[in-house]
């Protein structure tokens, strides 16, 4: 039984919007199944030194330019958002509150968050907003805004963080295949070419 | 008559390696040339606060391994020399020297270069190397370490950084096609698109 592809990304985080589109296409094409990973990347930039990409002095404009042009590139709607990057501790939470009950629709969700911050330009990082999208999922608002205080739910997101930063994960998208890593939406061609022929 | 593009690249970077085999390709079989302008990426981190790749923690041993299977993927032989990175300036200033006098010969000399540092690990910041490795061409070893040295050639270096400063180039490579900046050896398949297509 081959292993599923681990999907590690940050709500916040445009490229990992883009992955978010394409990685199960590419993993039911090869016969494969996901695992998706909300983690936080301002946690991991504080152990690794980074800063948000649009940040830095020069690489910041280019960033926004390259951001806007791969959106097409991928065939995706796509606003900056007015205000980024947020911390994504909210729709982290809800993620992996709703994963332990069902991983379809938390997958589901994940995506509608990621449309209602980087389409709808929607501040997810208020645990309303989170559980607005949630709820017009479906899923019963109450209940989310209640997860997203749980102290076991809280555990649970440090615990992945802690296990992912243990893992190497420094950005988002980044994804595992068979244990082998590819960070960023500019590696899927080469994921693609992994689980087709295996290691080049 | 439409531009050349314009291929930015420091000697010290791999991914510049990377694309310097391809650039040309790329170019021609679109009906355009390219002007190859290598620059000090040192003197361009010490203004946007970047550090090199392999030095930043978690990335910077993902770095290292995502160099080595990208070498594959372009199908290039490479190996990750025993120094990295090195100051650029005596490669640079030999090219820049020889590109006024044979913009050809130079790109060969750049691609030797590059071959020198990244398959035989040989440290092309020394004048001594860099004038072998151009003595190998045909070039008269002599007459490149006192290009290296010459005052005139210094300011062309000097005014070639600024001019990239200026315009925004941030990183290695960096390519210019028609006003339209792209950044890392993972953006030539956009770069061919937008050749073949224009702007998507």
């Amino acid at each position: 039984m081959p292993q599923p592809l681990e999907f590690y990304f940050d709500f916040s985080s445009p490229y990992g919007y883009f992955a978010a589109s394409r990685i199960d296409g590419i993993a039911e094409r090869h016969g494969r199944s996901t695992v998706w990973r909300p983690i936080l990347l301002g946690a991991i930039f504080k152990l690794t030194g980074q800063q948000p990409l649009t940040s830095i002095p020069m690489k910041g404009s280019y960033a926004l330019h390259d951001l806007m042009r791969s959106a097409r590139w991928f065939g995706l709607p796509f606003r900056m958002p007015g205000k980024f990057p947020v911390p994504s501790i909210a729709p982290c939470r809800a993620y992996y509150w709703l994963q332990d009950r069902d991983p379809a629709a938390a997958k589901a969700l994940a995506q509608a968050l990621y449309r209602a911050y980087f389409v709808e330009d929607r501040d997810i990082s208020s645990p309303e907003v989170t559980a607005n999208v949630a709820a017009k999922l479906g899923h019963d608002k109450a209940a989310v805004l209640d997860a997203v205080n749980d102290a076991a739910v809280k555990e649970r997101l440090k615990a992945e963080v802690d296990a992912a930063i243990e893992r190497g994960v420094f950005g988002s998208p980044y994804i595992v295949v068979d244990g082998e890593p590819f960070w960023g939406s500019d590696r899927l061609d080469q994921i693609e070419q992994w689980l087709a022929k295996g290691k080049w």
